[in-house]
Order: C-alpha cells, then sequence, then structure tokens
C-alpha cells in the first residue's frame, strides 16, 4: 500500500553498527511490525537495551513486553544501574516477579541464562494432550524461539524426563507421555557457573538443557543460542586476561579511551612495580657485571626465555582448565610433566645458545678469551631458566584456583615477571660457580 | 529380565573420563541399546572414532550407519588417515556419496559445519501436508536430533523461507506453507569460514541457519549444538597460539609428552633465535655498560615494560578481529588509538620509574653523583619503548592478517621478542643523549 519500498529485516542489519543509538531506534520503527519485532528479537541485551532507552518512556512498555524473561532480564542487567528499576516496572506483575528471580542468580550462573517458561507436562497426559499445550503455547507467536521440547514433571515439581514435539506428532495420539518420555537426560544444576553450562553443551551436544535445583525440582531451560554468546564471552574475557589486561566487557571499538587505559594501566603498574625487583636483583649483581660486561650481554636473552617458556606453560594449563580437562586435583599430575618439558625445551634452548656463542666468537672473537666458560655459563642458566619458568607458569594457575581467584589472571606478563627476577639470580649464580677465578 | 542392575547413560558417563579405549568400547556394548545409541551419539567426533575403531569390522557398520552424514564426516576426520578409506566404505551407498561431498569441504568451512539432511517442502504444500513430512522424518527415531524447521525451496532447490514446526501445529491445515513461512532468514554462505558462522549464531542468537552456495541454492543446515563446540575450539586455538606455542589440537592431559614438546619447541626456538639480536645489540652498547654500569641494571625493567604493553595491545586487538569487531580496514582508527593509549601509559610508568629511582636513592644513595639524569633517562625511555610496544602489538595483528597468516601468530611472546630489540636500542640512545659528557 505504501508507495515507496518497505525497509526489510537485512536492510536494517547491513546499516546497523554504524547507526548512532538515536539513528537505530528510528530505523527499527521504520521496519513492518514484525520484522521490527524479529529484529528486536535478535539484537544482543546490550543493544536492546540502547534502543529502548532512545524510545519515548510510554513506547519502552510495548517492546521489553515482547521479550521472554530470561531477555528481560539480561536488557535490564545491561541497562545503566539507575535506569533498571523504571524498566522493571513496565513489565506486567507475574513477568516482573520472573525476572526479579532471574536477577538474583549471578550473571554468569546457570539460573541466570535459563528461561524459567517452558512446556510442563504430566506423566499420564496422553500424546494427544501433550501436543494441545504445545499448539496453545505456538499460536500467536512466530515459530522461532517456541519450544519443541516439553518436560515432565511429577506433583512437587521434580523433573521425570523429557519429551520431543517431534516425538510427540509421531506417536499414537492415546499413548501417554510416561511412554514416550526419555529419561536418560543431561540436566544443569541452578548454581552451575557459565563456562560449566558450556562445557556441557559442547561436550554432549546438546540444544537444550533442564536447569534444576539440589532437590530435582526443574527451574527452567537453556538453549544453545544463549550457550553460543556465553562461550564467546567467556573466551574473550580469558584472553584479555592472559593479554595482561583487564577484560573490557565491551568490544574493543566501542570501548571509551579512557575507560581501556584505566582497564590496562592497572595490571601495566602492577606489573611495572614486580619487574622493578629486576633492578634490585641487578644492583645486587652490580660488581659482577662491572667485573665481566659479557654477562650483562645476555641478561635480555636469558629472562625472555625464561618469560617465554613461563607464558607458553600458563597458558596451556590455564585454557586446559577452563576446558575442564585438567582439574585441581590433576596438579602434580600436571607439574610432574611440565618439569620434564621444562628440561628438554631448557636443553634445547641451551644448545641453541651455546652455538650461538661459540660461532659467533669463532668469527668475531668479542667474547674474550673465556667465551667457552661464558658458553657453558648460558647453556646452563637456560637449562636453569626454562625449566623453573615452565614449573613457574604451570604451577600458578593452580595456586590462583586454590586460592579463589580466577586461574587466568596468571597472564603470560605476570609469569614473565615473576621469571624474570629468578632468571637473574640463576643466570648471576651461574656465573659465578662457572667464572670464579677466571672472569669473576 | 537380567539380574543384575542395567547400567544406564549416566553411569557410563561418570567414569568416561578415566577408560581406556578398550574400556570404553566394552562398556558402551553394555548399556541397553537405546541408551548406547544416545550415548555414542553425544561423544565428541575423535572419541566417537577411537571407540569405533575398538569395534570388530562387523561391528562397526552399525555403528557409523547411526551417525547423520555431517556427523560421520566429522568421525571420518577425527579418525587416522589410513582408516578412513575403510570407514568410508562402511556407508550405505547415499550416504557414502553425502560424506565424500562433506569431507570435500574444508573442516572449518560452513559447508563442513553442516547436516545436508533437512526437511524440504514447497511452497504450495498445505500446512497439512508439510506436517506429515516431519511426522515421517521422527518415526523410527528418538526426540533428539530430529528437525524443528522446513525450509522452502523452489523448483531450482533456491531458498525462499522457513516454516516451523510450531507454526505448522498451530496453523489452520489448509494454509499454505508460502502463507506461514518466514522469509526474512539469516543465511550462512557455504564458504564462509566458522568463526564466521559462529558469530552469526552468537550475534543473531540462533538455533539453526540454513547454509547457501553463491546462487542461493540451500546445502544443508548448521546447528547451535555444533557451533558451541566450534566456538571453543577457535578460542582454544587462539589462546594457545597467544600464548607462545603451536595449537595442541587435542585436550592437554591427552596429548603425548613428546607431540607436546615438539608443538612448544618450534615456536620457543623461533624466538630464542630473535631474542638473540638482543645480545648484538646488548654487544653494540657494551662500551657505555662499562662506562656506566649503572644503565645495566635498568635493561630487564625497560624492555619487559615494553614487552608488556605489546602483549596488552596485541592481545585485545587480535581477539577484536577474531570477533568481528575489527576489520582490516578499521587499521588507521586502532592505531591511531594505541598509539594514544600508549603515550599516556608510557607516562604513568615512566613516573613510577622516576619516582621509583630517585626515593630509592634518597635511601640508599646507590645510583652514583648523576641519579637525577639516570632517572630521566629511565622516564624518557619507558615512554618511547611503552609507546612502540603499544604500536607494534597493534600493528602486527594487521600486518600479518593482511599477509594471509593468523594474526593470533602475533603472540605477547612474538610481540615481547620483537620489542626488546628495539627498546634496547630506545634506552642506549636516550642515555647517550642524557648522559653525554656526565656519566658516558
Amino acid at each position: 500500500m505504501a508507495k515507496k519500498k518497505e525497509l526489510t529485516y537485512l536492510d536494517v542489519a547491513e546499516v546497523w553498527p554504524r547507526l548512532t543509538a538515536a539513528d537505530r531506534a528510528r530505523r527499527l520503527k521504520q521496519l513492518p511490525p514484525e520484522a521490527a519485532h524479529e529484529f528486536f528479537f535478535d539484537l544482543s541485551a546490550a543493544d536492546q537495551a540502547e534502543v529502548l532507552l532512545m524510545l519515548a518512556p510510554g513506547e519502552r512498555r510495548l517492546w521489553i513486553r515482547l521479550l521472554a524473561p530470561d531477555d528481560a532480564a539480561d536488557l535490564i542487567q545491561a541497562a545503566p544501574q539507575d535506569q533498571r528499576g523504571a524498566l522493571l516496572g513496565l513489565l506486567d506483575e507475574a513477568t516482573c516477579a520472573e525476572v526479579t528471580a532471574l536477577l538474583a542468580y549471578a550473571e554468569d550462573e546457570a539460573g541466570g541464562l535459563m528461561n524459567p517458561r517452558y512446556i510442563r507436562v504430566r506423566p499420564h497426559m496422553t500424546a494427544a494432550e501433550a501436543l494441545g499445550y504445545f499448539r496453545r503455547q505456538a499460536q500467536g507467536r512466530s515459530g522461532r524461539d517456541t519450544p519443541t521440547e516439553a518436560y515432565v514433571l511429577d506433583g512437587e515439581g521434580k523433573l521425570l524426563g523429557q519429551v520431543a514435539l517431534t516425538d510427540l506428532i509421531a506417536a499414537d495420539p492415546g499413548s501417554s507421555v510416561a511412554q514416550l518420555m526419555r529419561t536418560d537426560i543431561v540436566t544443569i544444576p541452578e548454581e552451575a557457573d557459565q563456562e560449566e553450562v558450556a562445557h556441557r553443551f559442547a561436550e554432549h551436544g546438546l540444544v537444550a538443557a533442564p536447569v534444576v535445583d539440589a532437590a530435582g525440582r526443574m527451574k527452567g531451560v537453556v538453549t544453545a543460542d544463549d550457550v553460543v554468546a556465553v562461550v564467546e564471552e567467556e573466551a574473550t574475557e580469558d584472553i584479555q586476561k592472559l593479554g595482561g589486561s583487564e577484560a573490557l566487557d565491551a568490544p574493543y571499538l566501542k570501548t571509551a579511551f579512557s575507560r581501556m587505559v584505566r582497564k590496562r594501566a592497572g595490571w601495566l603498574s602492577a606489573l611495572f612495580l614486580g619487574e622493578m625487583l629486576t633492578a634490585t636483583a641487578m644492583a645486587f649483581f652490580e660488581q659482577e657485571i662491572a667485573r665481566a660486561v659479557v654477562l650483562a650481554l645476555f641478561v635480555p636473552l636469558i629472562i625472555s626465555s625464561g618469560g617465554n617458556s613461563g607464558s607458553q606453560a600458563s597458558t596451556l594449563v590455564i585454557r586446559a582448565m577452563a576446558l575442564g580437562e585438567v582439574r585441581l586435583r590433576d596438579w602434580w599430575r600436571v607439574v610432574r610433566r611440565e618439569i620434564g618439558a621444562g628440561v628438554v625445551l631448557g636443553v634445547v634452548l641451551g644448545t641453541i645458545g651455546f652455538l650461538r656463542i661459540v660461532l659467533w666468537h669463532a668469527i668475531t672473537a668479542i667474547y674474550g678469551e673465556h667465551y667457552l666458560l661464558v658458553a657453558f655459563t648460558v647453556f646452563g642458566s637456560l637449562i636453569g631458566v626454562v625449566t623453573f619458568g615452565t614449573l613457574a607458569g604451570s604451577t600458578l594457575p593452580f595456586v590462583l584456583r586454590r586460592a579463589g581467584f580466577d586461574p587466568a589472571s596468571a597472564s603470560a606478563p605476570f609469569v614473565a615477571t615473576l621469571v624474570d627476577v629468578t632468571g637473574l639470580v640463576i643466570y648471576f649464580t651461574m656465573a659465578s660457580l662457572i667464572l670464579r677465578g677466571t672472569l669473576l
């Protein structure tokens, strides 16, 4: 009827990332209602909150009421603190109660991820009756996000089994839900953290899983589409911590400059303060350096090798922990393995270093008459430093987790800093053992 | 009928991680058939392949034929090279052709993730007819993994729309599929890589998405449960590269010691060779060090600050790239921003360093009469080194991607190594500018 061509979902999706908040709200309202609703559903909670807050207060009610309780809870959590109460007030009474219950869960627990609305059936119902439940759910909403599994609960709300819509349509209409239901189902404890939820989904290839409390009572459903976002988010946090900064909690280019610098300056300053110990250690060996300046030449090489091997070890262990491949009780297995790896890697680097000094000296003669002893000092130090680096890198994540911290804080820079000071001590001790009476 | 209590899915799941391959196969066969099949479905492709190869050749056929073509393709890809032909030969002719087609896609493309079997309907069909398709699909299999969406194709196989099972059961049986279908659907190009697939799922909260070729013909369906595993896998690879080793491609504790050491020794040796340039740079400044040993004391502090700030910058940029938040064309925006961040962070660290030297000297008087000039040298060098580190760390991922490499190879240790040599040059140049005529 309208003369100009109607905007579509994909038209808006195309330009969305480049629009301001005000333009986003305007564009969304230009879509035909159904496409606009679809589009709004598909937005991240942060984008939904942003758009919603650009609308007139009267319009907000309309949009927030489109959302399922778990999505409404996410939106409210993504909105600025001072707007949350007002947003909660836009919901109808029943939903408001559900959303308030969800907000009480930590954001990163299974309870905070789940949708408390799902299809409940009783074991003695017939397939035809159960199918009627699905039909009523589906009426009046579009196909997406309409549940395709029903959960079978007893009188106390305990989960007995699960029956799929596809099973119901294929079954004899008179057969009972108890006959049709599957009972071997993977459930998620309500207090499981979202990393654990993600592992269960990845491990079992789940599309949806029921969340239950300690008594086996069903609380809601988590679906794979929510888990995809969670897995990305968790990995991003871990990666940012591993790189030695706080998690940004927002896309890089959307993080304000001042906020980003603050998130980075904290860790960087802490690392710098730790690294100052190297100046103290170096001052301690000042006399050795003055007597044999050649020793100073290899300081960066030695300490960086310790840092690099420590980064490798800590990163591998932290990721294995995050994936649940390695648990606290595995610490001894891991540490034993890493000591072995450290020695082998130390011998490899030590040999390269030894050859480098001997060959370079043959060409340039810059390392003085005791070059062979210097080469042995470097060889021995590298074995010690790399082994120590590997050991420290693999132990630290266990220590942090045991102490209740996030193992991902044992970032590459953190381990490197820790190892640098020890590396200097190992190097100069090795030097005084080997070079006493000649260079020292 | 059997006297002893039957094993259940959860009994086996409990002990699974600790079983050998042979015990796994045995335990699986002790399960009642239905539970055994469920369990087999839920295993990772690698575990499926391992168990399958432990069975007698006659039994293998039975199990592999339980799998959908995409899962069979994954299993075959997870099996040792020399077994793949034999496994392919176990499939029926039609499935064999489908699996062969899937194996032709790169493992990490949308085409390699998709299931080529899905429910196709025509636009002129009635809801009742379309429902019949679902019913036939569902008959004779358990509810899990039975599709709940049908795709509407034209005569040439082009995708017109999508209709949900829930819409069909709620609709008037005589209404046409064309009336019921949704047409604004997010599709995935068949050659999209799996990271891109994951972003679309995360961004739009998808449960399933159709894969189409360049002409818009539908090739298959990717579902969120497959994407969860992909996202975890991609993040693990990136994290391991960021830590300065090759991706392990297997769980940490299941990677053979020798294989793990090889994966780590390569990068560590390469970094070590690069780091040797520091010894060359230090040799170049040997005279300065001999004249003013106090300069050597701050070498580890200076170069590690460059390395740490470089690690931060590269990690943030690499992750933002992996998430699609930052694209190649954004390079200038990012670099400008990072130079700003580098200067600010450099001033922060420089100030801390300056104060440390002045205060420490006031207490211990160890830095000589020119301590104030030394403090200024450290201050200036830190600004230079941190800015350069941040710049190098943020630029390198763009350079690598532009050259066709994985940006995640710009790992913390790699950036640190690159920055160490430059850091030495900046430091000693600054020293000769400030200390000429006094200490030097």
